[in-house]
């Protein structure tokens, strides 16, 4: 049945002129049996690098506009590449920017959410029986200039370019195969996951899944975009994210994710009285530094101490803006372990299965691998461990829900 | 007196990030000064090479569309990285690509013509004191594309809305101190012209002077906009190149052009009859193979010869298309000789002067140089010699006519 369907790739798929024909095989095979394609491609290779180290030599702080200005020439680039690629193998096929696309976002400069898909030239095109070449990671803000969507925007192109076209299906084309029950690279016997849900795979990305950038999936979720993450190396299916997965009962843990890169920030000794977690967390918010996991130990004489989790490269400017409100609130010290890693088990199976925590515990104590914090929600677990336990952690919880083991498939 | 000035800068002027903070300087400067500041830059040094290198690691045969969206990302990096530089020196900047410029081309790619420039957006940047930089060479065609506009684009670009905007003067910056009486290259004594008629830059250009494209003289012309052809790296005046020039009567000749890439091309014993010149030139002028020079010897029993000259660069596309017609023409042979070069004089004083013409051909025997062919305008002697007697001719028309000596100043 003819579909249409948004192919993904990325800036590696596309860092030399041999990658961009290969890309193009697989694009216009698509196209010949019949399917209506639309492709979404990032940079080539370490173009955007290339010009924020441009930008760099020029000034230390750029306007977000001209940033914009500069990085949109990537995806420029690849589009154009890609388009005559698929030209010389007599498929005919149209580049367009994002704002050509019809793709509009936000004025926020250089992390730009998109606001509205107006697809008319993409149907256009479409009905002229051409592949459409967008730009990803790019769209037109409300002064008509060119803003970017930060980390994760060509992905974030697609899935809501498959949203707005009504797609069958966005491919997301990368170097894995699909979603793993963990990295592999960590427990040899991961196994690649058929299908997983739009929640599970929110979870697993924000526990430090690297595959996807959690914007895309939650864009996924909301439009029920079906996404298939697949390799551009191999015709093998990857791992396909929708909306319901059936499974057999008894699988209560889909994924083991792992983030190496995990800092512990405790302030002690910090007066126990309202208004004090606001000042703490406050200023580090509005810096844009993401915390995490946040632990307050029970009240001794007056005092509180506060832990949190912040990524391990927040940390410095985590300590700048905790120094002065930790002075000001009259903590004794701050301190910062920045040896520390986060495992997290992720699993739609937990909500009927009481006791999955209570399990990940005891194997974890079983192997002599000591938690030091902890964080659950409906569908996760989460534990910061030593960064040494890390890898050992993960194996442990992969195994203990039998994860090492091919999966019995959803159908 | 506050003015509007559009300042142009070229590749080399915006090559590397010490460069642009140069160019940079300039610009604030000028701002500073009070005026209001319109720049155009072109692409990033080899940056337009590299991406045409790469567009043919993927296909001999590009579409005109696609390469004109991977050319046009190289002005856009120049502009957001100039942009930058400005800003950073405390000088608000915005960049515009051409379509956000209000620049309207035609749908010819590679090669597009300015139809229209709607500077509604340029006034209102202008407006908030902000120095607006145009990508030079782009603009939008009837589609909603984004075209380019070939060789010179840039210059044309900075004429063109030079034009549009009403600005007081179009600057051009150039690795050259202006427009000089003939290349110092080949003769020290070279002087640099200090104002120079639309007219005549035009027949200069035309004749080999590698200062301007005709084009952008020619919009200049029409819409009288004086252009200043200036160095980048020295606050010295350059060569205004304007309507009116006032001279001193006795100055005839004001420059001496040199093209050493020539090549003659004679179709021997051709039937003389009518349509024999259509059969020939047109072919050549259908694949954009540029005739400069046409001699047709007179007929001698019913059979001529045709003689022209081309770019040397073009010869072996000519003497394809030729091959053909000659053998349906029955002419003998063809016959190549691209060892020769042309020598020109300028100057819109020959109007008033008689004898010009006589008196290079005089100077050029005296020399010892033969003259292979001839042709005039009104304001131009064009002759062939011979490659190797090319500088010396420069040497002697320049002498002839006196340009080796400080002009006595046009006010």
């Amino acid at each position: 049945m003819s579909q249409l369907v948004v192919m993904k790739f990325g800036g590696s798929s596309v860092a030399d002129a041999d990658r961009i024909k290969n890309v193009a095989s697989r694009v216009t095979a698509k196209r010949k049996s019949g399917h209506r394609v639309v492709v979404v491609v990032s940079a080539p290779g370490d173009m955007t690098d290339d010009l924020i180290e441009m930008a760099e030599k020029i000034t230390d702080n750029p306007s977000g506009r001209e940033m914009d200005m500069l990085l949109a020439t990537g995806e420029q680039v690849s589009i154009a590449l890609l388009s005559m690629a698929i030209n010389e193998k007599g498929v005919e096929a149209v580049s367009l920017t994002g704002p050509q696309a019809g793709i509009f976002a936000d004025a926020v400069h250089t992390r730009a959410r998109i606001t509205d898909i107006k697809p008319t030239k993409i149907f256009g095109e479409l009905k002229k029986g051409r592949v459409v070449i967008v730009a990803g990671f790019q769209g037109l803000n409300p002064n008509s200039d060119i803003t970017t969507l930060g980390r994760g925007g060509s992905d974030l192109t697609a899935v809501a370019l498959a949203a707005a076209l009504k797609a069958d299906v966005c491919e997301i084309y990368t170097d894995v195969q699909g979603v793993f029950t963990t990295d592999p690279r960590i427990v040899p016997e991961a196994q690649k996951i058929d299908r997983i849900s739009f929640e599970e795979m929110l979870e697993l990305a924000g526990a430090g899944a690297q595959v996807m950038q959690p914007r895309s999936i939650e864009v996924g979720k909301k439009f029920n975009v079906d996404i298939h993450v697949r390799s551009s190396f191999t015709e093998d299916e990857g791992t396909l994210i929708t909306a319901e997965v059936p499974r057999m009962e008894n699988v209560v843990v889909s994924g083991v994710a792992y983030d190496p890169k995990q800092a512990k920030v405790t302030l002690r000794n910090i007066p126990d009285r309202p208004g004090v977690a606001a000042r703490v967390f406050g200023p580090l918010a509005e810096e844009g530094v993401n915390v995490d996991m946040i632990i307050q130990s029970a009240p001794e004489s007056g005092k509180n101490d506060i832990s949190f989790t912040v990524s391990r490269g927040d940390t410095k400017r985590a300590m700048k803006l905790l120094d002065s409100v930790a002075s000001q609130l009259k903590a004794e010290h701050v301190v910062v372990d920045d040896k520390v890693a986060k495992v997290s088990i992720v699993g739609v199976g937990m909500r009927s299965h009481p006791g999955v925590a209570a399990g990940l515990f005891r194997a974890l104590a079983d192997g002599g691998v000591n938690i030091d914090m902890i964080s659950t929600s409906e569908i996760k677990v989460a534990c910061i461990v030593k960064e040494d336990d890390g890898p050992k952690a993960v194996r442990i919880a992969h195994k203990a829900f039998g994860l090492d083991k091919p999966h019995p498939k959803g159908k």
